[in-house]
């Protein structure tokens, strides 16, 4: 698949079967977003737990009515099947992956689009900064905090954080272009000792791979959207479904337009 | 004095020589500026010193012409008279403190007035931010670093930097605050490690108060106002004066002006 295909041929080959993988560095310059599907029961709930959370859970569009499974606010989409790949959560426990969830649909689900550090990496990029995990390659290393997010109904946990190191001028610099972006994380939330948010090794990532620090570095850390999905493991949906990591939903909303500057 | 004072009222009280203190804290909400002032035939290389590094030596307002001892832009001011106290400099060193400069003046004489940190501690208190020699009524710790400025003529020579202390977040704070006023420092232009931009030993500043670093605190350095005066030192124009130390020019602007958001 071309790299720089239009988000709505992406979608097309997503929805047909023709694309199945990872969406990191396609459709550039496109908003790819995170993606929450709950029951109308605990769509309430995880609306709030978004609201009071707007670091790690940026909400971008919200379904326009339960068992409505487009998004038009950010294209013509339909999530059932606009996605390489989904997994399937029971209980707040992953069960399934699937490439299409058309067949699991039901009439009160709600989806959620949150934004996702693809953009921010763009806007880094862009301004000529290096970002190593995109250098390497490799998926970028994700960490569990002790930091607290605020609960909401069931919906509860600490937030999870991205990791990409810098040297202290360019994460001064990382800082301000990421503050023009709110809707994808925004500003960094910790920097430099990572023992300070409750990470003991750095080279131990709970998600993703590790990269490494050089000794004039920080690590600056973001906060990441992998939080919802601790958030789920608390509350205990009887189904909820996600994308499958780093197989996002390909919008056709520009990445500069999320600038609030 | 009253703190409160407007800011012709303390320059009429300097005037007349009733006021001979550090401007620290008076006129809240108006801009305090670095004074520099130098013989015409220095004036345009250090128009251009100020040019290439806008981060230590932003320029404010120059002289209209010459001669002209006012700064009309920056209020109804006589550089001769409306600071509290300044120094001479023959030869690049310091020689001669002076509460008034009138017996001085020479009709080639060009002021520089230049952004100076008292703003952006401002806004960081009016953040919510604790700065740190502000609480503890002190100078702040200012360090020479090993980051060259850009040469002009015979101005140049190292950055000196002044230091406060944040938790991380707090800093990523400062960060974004700062970055809004880019006329009085901006932005830091380092944190953490000293070392690496070469200052040894943070409890021995060369210019001001040491203050307490905790644990789980990082050092934060912005570009400091002080820098002109290595930069004068190396020119080594036959007379030069400046402000003293925190006895700054007390100007009608208001600091929220200096905002570029």
């Amino acid at each position: 698949m071309d790299r720089h295909a239009s988000p709505a041929a992406l979608r097309a080959a997503m929805r047909s079967g023709a694309f199945t993988d990872n969406t990191s560095g396609f459709a550039p310059g496109h908003v790819q977003c995170n993606l929450v599907i709950l029951p109308d029961a605990f769509a309430g709930d995880f609306l709030r737990f978004c609201q009071a959370n707007p670091k790690p859970c940026p909400l971008l569009a919200i379904s326009p009515s339960p068992g409505d499974p487009t998004l038009p606010a950010l294209g013509d989409i339909d999530v059932r099947n606009d996605l390489p790949r989904y997994r399937v959560f029971e209980d707040g426990e992953v069960t399934t992956e699937a490439l299409s969830i058309a067949d699991r649909w039901q009439s009160d689900f709600v989806a959620f689009a949150l934004g996702c550090s693809f953009s921010f990496e763009e806007a880094l990029l862009a301004d000529g900064l290096e970002v190593r995990n995109v250098s390497l390659d490799c998926n970028v290393p994700m960490y569990r905090t002790n930091i607290p997010c605020a609960p909401a109904g069931p919906f509860r946990g600490e937030m999870v954080v991205s990791m990409r190191p810098f040297r202290a001028a360019d994460a001064i610099r990382a800082i301000q272009v990421c503050t023009r972006f709110p809707a994808v994380h925004g500003a960094p939330v910790h920097l430099g000792d990572p023992a300070l948010i409750g990470i003991d090794n750095l080279d131990a990532p709970d998600y993703g791979d590790p990269v490494p620090v050089a000794a004039d570095e920080l690590p600056v850390f973001w906060a990441c959207g992998v939080t919802p999905q601790i958030a789920l493991a608390h509350a205990r949906p009887p189904v909820a479904i996600t994308h499958s990591p780093g197989c996002m939903l390909v919008t056709d909303l520009n990445n500069s337009r999320l600038a609030v500057l």
